[in-house]
């Protein structure tokens, strides 16, 4: 496809009353960004009524309007359910227009009513204090991607249409965003849909040209790149491009209705011919002039067509002449010709709208929650790990875990309303089991020795953290729910999408008529302490660190120490909603220690004192050895090991932790301890040697409000790491057994004296340790086989 | 172009001696991967031979050995100045193998001898504990891309060759890597590069068809759409497919003979008759089996050409099977023909290397600190604001600094070894003033109203913060010096590639031959403080958490509070090497504190009180109000006028941080002030009220070990936020003066009971503040007006 031709499927009453939506909701647009008061322009425009502080943006924003315009002809002509994704979010202004002149808007806001005095409330309200955001926040009604951060609309449109055959996301790419890396790849999602079970995804670029202060490069190569590029995305470009609008009006609608054709034959020759080879889907270019419709030129600079549109086109408006340019655009759009007496949108323009859920602004997808589903889990205690006594089996938590997942997918399958994401790693971080009951979704070629691929299969691999992300972020807006794992050092890659997740989280709390969605949940695997393949530039532990610094109620953090921990862990996060979860756990056959029953007992506190691994009960400790995840659990244990040996009259307590936010204060987090428990584990004066799985100032950071704070002694990785063996690992880092012990001799009141042979012994052991793992390159015999005892 | 035709500049013998030179490489990589000794196999191949824990990457290895080759004889034919970077990283046994058989390895590791006592140790140390480790990493000749985290590859090497127009780097991009982001957007560096001042990038796109577990998009789409794709990007793709050896060598000798005249041509056109247009460039892809010339099945399962040879194809050496298996393969290389009874390579195939500095892995580029010149720059007094007293003038912080980079730029314009780099935010982060004396680069379609776009200009503006952080990681790789600036929140972005940019300056700071690099400077501006056209999404200070976790000898974090700061602080940044140096800094007009010598002498120290706010000389302060950040310090200030007219009898001390790592102990980190120093400055058991730029639980991090940390009451950002007026941004997260003022009344012992009035007063102003703001969207005249006095 290229351009449109000139075919003229509206009649020219169609174009003037289209024309007539559209100034309104430019007009209104305007409006917000400028006024705080004389919304109808009834009285004439003075500085008083205009906002001391102008913002917003307008260049993205007539386009948005004119394409929510033309997709509203579909709908209402076809019965389409359709959502509209508006990468450039900052086009607020005019998404929420057009929701309000379709009526949402004051259906879910009452106060902003359809007239005069709701148009006055709609005005003032953006982007001012105690208002609305600039943009397309959850307070924006249809939305679920607030596209302040570009990059995401595309991802976020292919998760709502998976397992939603009948929904259709319009998608607006501005071309700006387009050079982000995030949408650059996304444009492939294409290749993991399936026709016949899946929605469909219309791509709109907005190509306007420029971003905030550049061109933009998809505008300024040839057009051959252009459609070059996106037939090599696999799509089929069709183009609409100028600035006339009644011209305009009749190409997108040639555009929009091909598309949707386009769509329509794909869907039925995948739902009634079975054909789901992968097609060239349809999508559509729109070039038009940034801020189109605006003042040509501003103080006599260009501002129409060039990036001078972006924001705020005229400012200052204590200037008389760029007053009265405002008064002269505003006027342009005839708001008296738009609106009757009551401020209320004329009758003819506002049948524009479709009806009910139909308007993408009401479209319940868009308000995910309401849609979603508990998921039907398995019980737990039926997949456990056998632990005769603790420490003696070893098992591959990851794996158990594969086993419970497998059996969460098989018992939703027929609700296709789960799946589960990794970038390339599903095997590796050894959740294979899951593809004995679905597959790898593709749709690209496949050969007959592939492994598990299927144009429908739940599973979804692409090597890239961004899209995974933005796929499942997408996925759980619309109701659904999901299960992601990734390396653990990798997941930083997404670390400002989940801040933007967890900022939509809290907010859409805030928003009465949002419904609750399922949580954001990782696994984070193939972490710090156990790397094989690979070395340093895989040892970064800090995403606990990132995702605590967003809203206490949204984020929680688990560290289970074996298989039966993270199954009760993991099925704690898939019941939960409207957090952030992450769960980290090794791959690597490690020592079990709880049975299922203790696991669950353990996890439902999120922290606790392992008294077969204490010796202190019924007196006091002389020291406190805490940890918190896998391989600090088995350094911890290997060390009261040792200690139970060299000086057996140490009284010890062992504390484990699963659920990370116990340790802060219960008034910083929901699931921190009460003080006076606190303070009954950790003791309010001996000193604390806390194994832990991450960097140790975290520990410091959550405990600063106890008591005891000043004799927590934490080991965690220092950023010191290698392609090395496990335990060389944990030594470089001081996490080791033989440096526990240690640090306990150290700081035991009076220790130091009695222990100093049992110190040299230790510190033997560490120069054994280095010479052995040198020659031999494993583990020495005593380490590799050591268990619990 | 496509497929190369059936030419064949390559003699037979040339055929057989490729063969001999890719044998070699292919052996020694496997050996790397497998032997403990025996590394010529001189015996026969035994268990204890083999490595106990079989680590590494085979895949990728012989499609980097065998480009690794025919780029040598393209620098021995053309003496070309090239660098070769594996975006497969973990190729590293390829690489290192190669870089031996040149020589190379030998030069830089003594050690590594060419022999057999040598080759013992080469294949010893991979992978292994006190060894090298098994990615592209500092320790690889001739590496700048360590290639653990995917997707980096190509913006590394535009970065390279940025302002070093004679020299091409030849890209390996993996077909899994191209699924990343970052990598799918970087492609369109091409946009940004000037034919005449910069060099070459050859992007190679390894399609051996997996990655881990799965096959790639682009092994998996039509050739048509391949092609199109990249001509899309705006590139020439030459395709070499193909896994017969012999016919592989003459197809791949003529696809690179074509790129590189390719290359030759454009240049000349550009340097010769000034025809900079932008060209199609050449790009090779390479379509062969992924662990070419491994088994092809192993166990009865596929292995060669599938993702099963990924790492390691055979494992599990006890089986006999497979260690016979694997000695078939090692001999099918035949090593008896490759290296002498000395172990040495036959001088025939070490022939094949070019010489000296030629070798890719000798290239002076490689090892960037080398060629590193200090950067002339201005001198700061000389931009000072003038302040006649603190706080009496208002400044814009960012666009002061704008004015000095300016002449930064202009001074070494002439050397061109600077560039300054935003995600499309130069301008409205205020630091135009660049545009006065060179331009942004851009090599697409311009028209005459464009504003400041030529092909050679040095400020780099791309909507992509990975593209623009990939681009000066490269620039500062190969000895040259950047800025980058960026929306603080959005810094989060590019948070993985700061960790692997920042274990990569660790690590070769462990290299004994790699030298200094200039710094990674950042400017995060557009603050959580202050947001304006934006709102929540916009609002994460926690960019500075992220990079404390990294080593301390590598952080630095500044927060200068004013103009003047800011320019000691960038002058600071500019001159220093192998740091991550991260300014806040916010471009709104705010009052300025100290003059060009107070602050020289508040930035020297990073920390200090500032006399001229605090009451409390020659005695001991009641409380001590800390700042940190510019907006803190002109909230704090404005408390302390507040407590100095309701409390005259109130004794503050006014601290003012910069430097932010002063905080940590000296123990921790470099610039941490010894504990008597920080104890006579915040005293050992006065309340400190410390108002904080970032989330406050990082100051309680810093201080943890600290006397007085106890009595820090941080203020700061509590993820509270929306499109709203400034000081209203503050009140929503407590860190205005009026609950500053409520938390010293609170902290100082007695002072409650004598404080009540002021206390309802300070309330009071609260509730005014709330309403006012919700009336008029803008702050109270007294706030927006206010001057410290
Ligand atoms: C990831 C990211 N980087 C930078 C910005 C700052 N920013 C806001 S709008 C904008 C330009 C957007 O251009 P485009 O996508 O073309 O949108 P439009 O022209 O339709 O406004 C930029 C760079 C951002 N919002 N997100
Ligand atoms: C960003 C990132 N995500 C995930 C990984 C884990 N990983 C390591 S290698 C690999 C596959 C790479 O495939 P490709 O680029 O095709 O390399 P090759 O086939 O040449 O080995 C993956 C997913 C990684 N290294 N980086
Ligand atoms: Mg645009
Ligand atoms: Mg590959």
């Amino acid at each position: 496809m290229s351009e449109t031709a000139s075919a003229t499927p509206l009649s020219a009453a169609d174009v003037a009353l289209f024309n007539k939506w559209w100034h309104a909701a430019n007009y209104l647009s305007i409006a917000q960004i400028y006024l705080l008061a004389n919304p109808l322009l009834r009285e004439p425009l003075k500085l008083e009524h205009t906002k001391p502080r102008l913002l917003g943006h307008w260049g993205t924003t007539p386009g948005l309007n004119f394409l929510y315009l033309h997709l509203n002809r579909i709908i209402r002509e076809q019965d389409r359910s359709i959502l509209f994704v508006a990468g450039p979010g900052h086009g607020a202004p005019g998404v929420v227009a057009s929701t309000y002149l379709e009526g949402t808007y004051s259906e879910y806001f009452p106060a902003v009513t359809q007239d005069a005095d709701g148009l006055a409330r709609l005005v003032k309200q953006f982007s001012f204090p105690g208002g609305i955001p600039s943009h397309a926040a959850p307070t924006t009604p249809g939305s679920i991607n607030e596209g302040g951060e570009l990059g995401y609309s595309l991802s976020h449109s292919y998760g709502a249409v998976f397992d939603n055959p009948d929904l259709i996301v319009a998608c607006v790419v501005g071309d700006g965003e387009s050079e982000t890396g995030p949408l650059a790849t996304s444009w492939h999602s294409n290749k993991f849909l399936d026709p016949k079970t899946d929605g469909a995804v219309l791509p709109i670029l907005h190509l306007n040209g420029y971003k905030i202060a550049n061109p933009t490069i998809l505008a300024r190569i040839s057009p051959e790149e252009l459609l070059s590029l996106f037939r090599g995305y696999g799509y089929d470009p069709i183009v609409v491009e100028g600035d006339d609008p009644d011209t305009m009006h009749q190409k997108m609608a040639v555009a929009m209705d091909t598309a949707f054709a386009a769509i329509s034959k794909i869907q039925k020759a995948a739902r009634e011919n079975n054909d789901t080879t992968r097609p060239m889907w349809p999508m559509i270019i729109m070039r038009t002039p940034k801020g189109w419709t605006c003042p040509k030129t501003v103080d006599g600079l260009r501002t129409e067509g060039y990036w001078r549109a972006h924001q705020v086109p005229i400012t200052d408006l204590t200037k008389p002449e760029h007053l009265k340019l405002l008064d002269t655009w505003l006027h342009s759009y005839k708001p008296e010709e738009l609106f009757d007496e009551n401020g209320t949108l004329m009758p003819e323009i506002a049948a524009l709208a479709p009806k009910g859920d139909r308007r993408m602004s009401a479209n319940p997808h868009a308000n995910g929650g309401l849609l979603r589903r508990d998921l039907r889990l398995p019980d737990v205690t039926e997949y456990a790990v056998a632990v005769s006594s603790p420490g003696h089996e070893l098992g591959e938590a990851t794996r158990v875990l594969g086993s419970w997942l497998r059996d969460v997918m098989k018992e939703n399958l027929s609700s296709r309303n789960f799946r589960v994401l990794a970038p390339d790693e599903n095997n590796s971080n050894r959740l294979n089991a899951v593809l004995d009951v679905t597959n790898r979704a593709w749709n690209a070629e496949t050969f007959d020795y592939d492994d598990h691929l299927a144009v429908n299969g739940h599973v979804m691999e692409i090597l890239s953290e961004h899209t995974c992300q933005g796929w499942l972020e997408g996925y759980l807006l619309t109701g659904r729910h999901g299960f992601m794992s990734c390396y653990e050092a990798f997941i930083h890659i997404v670390d400002s999408m989940v801040n933007q997740h967890a900022k939509w989280i809290k907010q859409a709390d805030e928003v009465s008529w949002r419904a609750p969605i399922a949580s954001l949940n990782y696994l984070l695997t193939s972490h710090v302490w156990r790397q094989d393949h690979n070395g340093f530039s895989h040892q970064d532990p800090g995403f606990i660190d990132h995702v605590l610094n967003k809203k206490a109620k949204t984020v929680r953090v688990y560290l289970p120490p074996d298989a039966n921990t993270l199954l009760c862990t993991a099925k704690t996060c898939l019941e939960s909603r409207d957090r952030v979860n992450v769960i980290v756990a090794g791959k690597q056959p490690e020592p079990q220690w709880l049975d299922m029953d203790s696991a669950i007992a353990h996890c439902a506190k999120g922290i606790g004192i392992w008294e077969w691994a204490s010796n202190d009960k019924g007196g006091e400790p002389d020291v406190v050895m805490a940890c918190a995840g896998d391989v600090p659990t088995m350094e911890t244990l290997a060390a009261v090991q040792l200690l139970n040996k060299h000086l057996p009259d140490l009284k010890i307590r062992v504390i484990n932790v699963v659920d990370l936010l116990t340790l802060e204060s219960k008034s910083q987090h929901p699931d921190g301890l009460e003080d006076y428990v606190f303070d009954s584990l950790f003791t309010t004066d001996k000193p604390v040697i806390f194994a832990f799985h991450g960097y140790p100032a975290l520990i410091h950071k959550l405990i600063y409000k106890r008591t005891n704070c000043r004799n927590f002694h934490v080991h965690g990785y220092r950023e010191e790491g290698s392609t090395t063996t496990p335990f060389d690992m944990t030594v470089r880092n001081h996490l080791d057994r033989f440096h526990l012990v240690q640090n306990v001799i150290r700081r035991v009141p009076g220790l130091a004296n009695k222990a100093a042979y049992a110190n040299q012994a230790i510190a033997d052991k560490l120069v054994e340790h280095t010479r052995y793992v040198a020659q031999y390159g494993k583990d020495m015999p005593e380490i590799e086989n050591w268990r619990w005892s």
